[in-house]
């Protein structure tokens, strides 16, 4: 008997180390805890659009002004934005939230950006916020930035968020889906 | 005898089972590990007062400038800001550290901005720093945003911190309490 | 046997529920999961060296232009970049990535600055990103950031990065040794 409880107490002592390393290291498990999709849709200030638009730039290089993209991908612009949040890819779908933050082309010689932003949910389905950081190569199909935490319903969430241009018209109007994988809920 | 090591082996996969899950799903407890509150104040620059001011507009949309913040909820407007961190809500209290980034007001019909900053301690109290993002509808009496990390005392700390207007004259000052609670911490 | 199924119970019950808390409260490991050490070089456009420069003011206080860095510690100026990344000190090694973002010089009696930015990898030996957030006092030798998070081979990435000016020329050339330690690794 004095074997079976030092083999049991062996047992007990590897399960617990194992779980110590895993908070920190590893096991983890890449199945997502949570998956959600949602659309957003920006319409860029031209001058003319002051009724529709939903983002404006606000920063410029001192070659550029703030009323039409710069040259070059339009390296160093920083765009403000407070776009609708909807389930599906319709501009007048309902929607569920906004996406508020800034965008930053960042590259002279392709189109990329780099983006900090929330997702603030008021809906019967979402109520408070995931925050995103990341950069973003828009010229690629997909693209993952991180989600750097969250409030409410997605308290302490963390995950990652792949980004497809769903739809674009030159520079005014572009429409990103984006698929939410969270791995950490709590 | 060999039953029970049967049922015992199986009790032990059930154990390691339920951890791997826990690692990245459930079970977490939402007991904060941490709380800590603190108040910060900005004083915005006008154009007459370069020497108190901890803020200062430096993006703005278009059809704005860079000295009196922007019509339509300020939408457009970026303000950096390095502000003094106290314990209580007395703005001539002994600072505890510098709160230092920025934020950007991002929608026209309403006042809500974008925040990105970071506390910087360097106080008997606390040394080292906490870093925060998130969505800021600031006429909400509380808005939560997202601890996204910390260095020093704050290594690798995550959780949420709720912001409140405490108090604010005009265009030129506001004070914000922050009741931070740490989930993680190491 | 009944007294021995209720200690092994009580076993049971104690290793969850130190599972649980360890969850999110403690015996987490301060050993690093993952060691990385890069360099990054930025190259301030100043006016003369647009074929050179990898970074621009695209933000500045109303006191300031956006060809030269501001007066009072260079307070307000917003900065983007698309550096790139080596695996050493050289300029001229073949780059294994890009670091792409912006800073914000914000504090007026002294250098120091906002970071936001992500190291995006394309090489043999990396692909994937890591995201950077947090304050870079940068007059001081060692500076800690944040790791918020990371995609690709670096997957849900968290840790602590410690930044080092290794070499900078006036207001034109800076070069950054980054110590990247990862301590949650999926």
């Amino acid at each position: 008997m004095g074997a079976r409880v030092i083999v049991s107490l062996l047992f007990l002592f590897l399960i617990f180390r194992s779980n110590v390393d895993a908070a920190n290291k590893r096991i983890r498990n890449r199945r997502p805890c949570k998956q959600l999709v949602f659309f957003f849709h920006d319409i860029l200030y031209n001058g003319n659009n002051a009724k529709n638009a939903t983002s404006a730039i606000i920063g410029a290089p001192a070659w550029a002004n703030k009323t039409i993209l710069a040259g070059q991908s339009h390296f160093g612009d920083l765009v403000v934005f407070d776009d609708p949040v909807t389930l599906d890819n319709n501009l007048h779908s309902k929607p569920v939230g906004r996406a508020q933050g800034f965008y930053i082309y960042d590259k002279k010689d392709i189109f990329t950006a780099w983006l900090g932003f929330s997702f603030v949910f008021s809906s019967t389905h979402h109520k408070g916020s995931l925050n995103f950081a990341g950069a973003d190569p828009l010229m690629n199909k997909t693209r993952d930035i991180s989600v750097i935490g969250g409030t409410g319903d997605f308290f302490m969430a963390r995950g990652v968020a792949t980004l497809m241009t769903d739809s674009f018209e030159g520079d005014v109007y572009f429409r990103l889906r984006v698929d939410i994988k969270l791995y950490e809920c709590w």
